[in-house]
């Protein structure tokens, strides 16, 4: 199965466009949990079992573990042990370094971790993908027009492409395409750049398209929505408006309301 | 100290601008050694012990830790253990993402591994290196012109910067430069790309250059010297050509000497 396929079949399988973020931030932790890596892990586990019917993926970001040192590692392990087969896992890592250096992250993640997906950075060019690309069944999804204030620092400046003026972050998407020669690449546009999106989805028809941003963010779910195609889903990430939806005991109901709320109003926009 | 401060410390004290790149590969360790956490972090002491009065830093590169899976973090600590204090460790990570997540990168990296300094990417702006920047006594080497054959995908496109037209690379050297409020920026331009170090350097005249590219990717020595200024010094670091310099029992002695050569070629393109 290639990933487009896992993918769509995830999309299907629940209905649902909505991936979690799982990104878990020892300060915003509910209270009665323990701060060690146990009480992290019962965490994440709690979120994920608590939303597992209404997502299609999960997308931990390697910072958060990372940021709890030598414990960190096992306990994306154990939370990614959590997550349902049929589910995308998603490591937002948005690795980027020169080929030799980057079959060792390909290994980390695809191998080590096994995500079915990671997202790298596209600022070394071709070659610095090509050893994420390799792995034919995992998805790619490469940082094209970010969320973040800054985002528009460097990704909006006009470049000259082939004699035409275009800003750097639609070069970005049609290098990416160019070079999807396996059929597993995708983009990651935040959906707090909503006419951004509409050009990269008009540049990309056949891409997937990580959208965070909704949520915290605020971010445009109308154009997150709109850029979702059946055969290249719009994958629509969301972090701390549901992990962070109570700080008390129940804070895995209040994580299941708001990932039903968002794939609902999901659902409402994909009807109208 | 601040960092640059700490930085030329350890330049005129050992007189040498070679950095040794701690980048262990499994299926390159010496026969004789075991491949085994055990094993890795003796081949890296091995190095340190015979390469430390012949630099200036030690640049681990984190995918190849990370590759090496739950042991990968111990591994690193009790390498970076092994380094003398007076020299630099540069994280070399590449990181980059939105600034809160960027956070938990600098949490993991400054305070956790307690590098002296990291490798981040601009791609996602100004506000995704700041929590980096935040942590003045620590160094930032922003990627700005790397080594690799794709290094020209984006980063030598012409860009519309300020109504003026110039290569994406020397807007991010630029930008940096700006950004450098708290005087512990610096920049990454890989020694393969000759012309490209001398207009950042122009560009750049008092930030500190971390120059990879020597050895294996047949980088210009003589440019990346050339880069070098008292104030604020080129880092030159080679990693495969030190680590590597003999497969047998002798690893170590043959790492000293590809780094005492180096360290040498340098010293005597100084003079010249």
């Amino acid at each position: 199965m290639t990933f487009l396929e896992k993918l769509r079949a995830a999309v299907d399988l629940r209905g649902s466009l909505v991936c979690v973020g799982l990104d878990p931030e020892l300060s915003r932790l509910p209270a009665h949990l323990s701060r060690t890596p146990e009480g992290i892990v019962r965490f994440n586990r709690t979120i994920v079992e608590a939303t597992a019917d209404l997502v299609c993926a999960y997308k931990p970001n390697l910072a958060f573990y990372e940021s709890l040192g030598a414990d960190g590692h096992r306990i994306l392990v154990e939370t990614l042990a959590a997550i349902p087969r049929e589910l995308i896992t998603i490591g937002d890592a948005k690795r980027g370094d020169i080929g030799n250096t980057v079959r060792h992250y390909a290994a980390a993640l695809f191998e080590q971790l096994g995500f079915d997906a990671v997202t790298a950075s596209p600022y070394l060019g071709g070659d610095s993908l090509e050893p994420f690309f390799t792995y034919a069944d995992r998805g790619v999804f490469v940082v094209c027009r970010t969320s973040n204030p800054g985002g528009s620092d460097f990704q909006d400046l006009g470049v000259n492409d082939d004699g035409v003026t275009r800003p750097l972050f639609e070069v970005v998407a049609r290098r990416v395409r160019e070079w999807n020669r396996r059929g597993n690449a995708g983009l990651v546009v935040g959906a707090t750049a909503p006419d951004e999106l509409v050009q990269v989805r008009a540049l990309a028809p056949d891409l997937p398209i990580l959208i965070p941003g909704i949520g915290t963010q605020a971010g445009d779910l109308t154009a997150a929505v709109a850029a979702h195609r059946a055969e290249a889903p719009a994958v629509i990430s969301a972090s701390r408006s549901v992990l962070y939806a109570s700080s008390g005991p129940d804070f895995g109901a209040a994580a299941r309301r708001a990932a039903s709320e968002l794939r609902d109003s999901i659902r409402n926009l994909r009807v109208a």
